[in-house]
């Protein structure tokens, strides 16, 4: 069999037919447009998956079900709420089928991207599984006892749990929110600070070639010998390792996989810097069991392969 | 079927015959004694149980297993590490079945509490369920999708979780763990903190009328009015609330129990304005999906019942 997986973006809909072993065989694309009501949403949906169908030379018959990932809460084949489309308690899997008669599984997109590092990636092999995802804020999936932990479809929101009590303030109204820190959000507002700071930075130069400080800037001028950006960086990794080793005080996964734009920096200024800190606070230490802490392997095709194998995870 | 659930604590070891329906019919306790090593220490346990037999004059026929709940890390039927008893990498299930021939299930006990909680506590009827315990430490355990969530055998270590980054320092090696703050000892200190400074409170005349200060001095002065106790009070729930607010926020249970000897504070006091703070921060408020805050129900038998009823879990 194949399936079909939907990674819904706050712009476009990527879709792909995934095989048994989590392989993209095509993709298809399509903007998310202007919204016009969950019956039309449905429909493009539909539209998209059958055009997987038709570029693969698919019949429906083949495809054991669709599987899409949803940037919000979902639970029973419902969307509960998204955060960045106007859809509140949507039966999105009847709209769809009005338009395409196959099975659908619904699931919260991060959750789709921690089955797929767990069925074709950082995790494949693992019981209990991590994954964090550091871009605009740090999103986080769990599989557990082998399945996808989904709560009550509000589940994995790592990136608010408070690691500085009264510290920065976080758009969730809550103050020292770990994404306050360890996001690229949180990355680029201490490096602007540091070179507040510091007009004698390397940080400038590279920002300035750049177009603006990102996310990478600070590893950049790192790499490059600046003593100043190693200290942003160093105290990025610190508050980093703090959430992570939370995480794994409470979960104890066996690997925890970091993903996401950040987690493109080197071994030498993020990763080794992340593991000695947690395998040197962690509490699993205490009985020689230190967690792996490695990079995601899918990039962006984690969405879809996990919501095609999301089968596999429930 | 009936079950003997065996708690073992750093100074009694406690056992119960337990039914199908959680009622403990008889209990037995011994102390634990100077540690002599593990074949003495299972023989220790097998002779618990058989005085459990004999007080209810029921025959091992009639047992179904053997629950055990350890204070440290156990997987496999074996007792990797404890924390006050010396014992590491022992196979505690097949010394005891030297002694008694009945199968062994052993598990950490803030897991076997969590258990009991859940079968015929506070978690009844619940898919995803969290208690944490207030008492030395802060620790927790979960049940998700309905099972026991053990991990590797380290899991729950929730007061582990850094809430205030290079906060007050904690015997694991990091700084601000939540235990620190929301612990009975926490209390104790930040209660000490403030009495220095405020000579005038009532907090002093209490303490004196007890013999020292305690978990609950600060909640009694406040109840008699005094509003040095208040801030007190406030401070800690704010900080016991922060931990509570990370744990929905990662993992979003139904409900989230409280127990130990804090626990029993006035509503006034801690579960209302816990539940407010939680209610007012916690992200699946987005969704209308507040988590539900309330007590224990089984205080200390709950480890007897949980690891009677160990089987309903895992």
């Amino acid at each position: 069999m194949y399936y079909i997986g939907i990674d819904v973006g706050g712009t476009n809909l990527k879709a792909g037919l995934v095989d048994e072993s989590g392989a993209i065989l095509v993709t298809e694309r399509t903007p998310l447009g202007a919204f016009t009501g969950p019956e039309a949403f449905a429909g493009t949906l539909a539209d998209l998956a059958k055009a997987v169908l038709h570029t693969a030379g698919k019949e429906k018959e083949e495809i054991a079900y669709v599987g899409m990932g949803i940037p919000g809460a979902v639970a029973g084949g419902e969307i509960l709420y998204t955060c960045n489309i106007p859809m509140k308690d949507v039966p999105l899997s009847g709209l769809f089928r009005r338009h395409l008669d196959l099975p659908v599984l619904l699931e919260n997109d991060a959750n789709c991207a921690a089955v797929g590092e767990w069925v074709c990636g950082a995790g494949r092999g693992t019981k209990d599984f991590a994954v964090i995802t550091l871009g605009t804020g740090v999103g986080g999936g769990f599989v557990l006892n082998g399945k996808l932990y989904s709560g009550g479809g509000m589940v994995g929101e790592v990136g608010h749990m408070v690691v500085e009590k009264g510290g920065v303030k976080c758009n969730c109204g809550r103050r020292g929110c770990w994404e306050t820190y360890a996001s690229a959000t949180g990355l680029i507002r201490m490096t602007k600070e540091t070179m507040d700071a510091h007009p004698e930075s390397l940080l400038h130069k590279i920002a300035a070639e750049n177009g603006g400080v990102e996310g990478r800037t600070a590893f950049q001028a790192a790499e490059a010998g600046d003593e100043t950006a190693k200290a942003v960086c160093r105290t990025y990794v610190e508050y980093l390792a703090a959430g992570v080793t939370n995480l794994v005080n409470i979960l104890q996964p066996e690997v925890l996989a970091v993903g996401g734009g950040v987690a493109a920096a080197s071994d030498e200024l993020l990763m080794n810097p992340l593991r000695e800190i947690v395998n040197g606070e962690c509490y699993p230490r205490h009985a020689g069991k230190l967690p792996r802490i490695v990079r995601a392997e899918l990039g962006n095709d984690a969405g879809i392969i996990g919501a095609a194998l999301l089968g596999r995870a429930i």
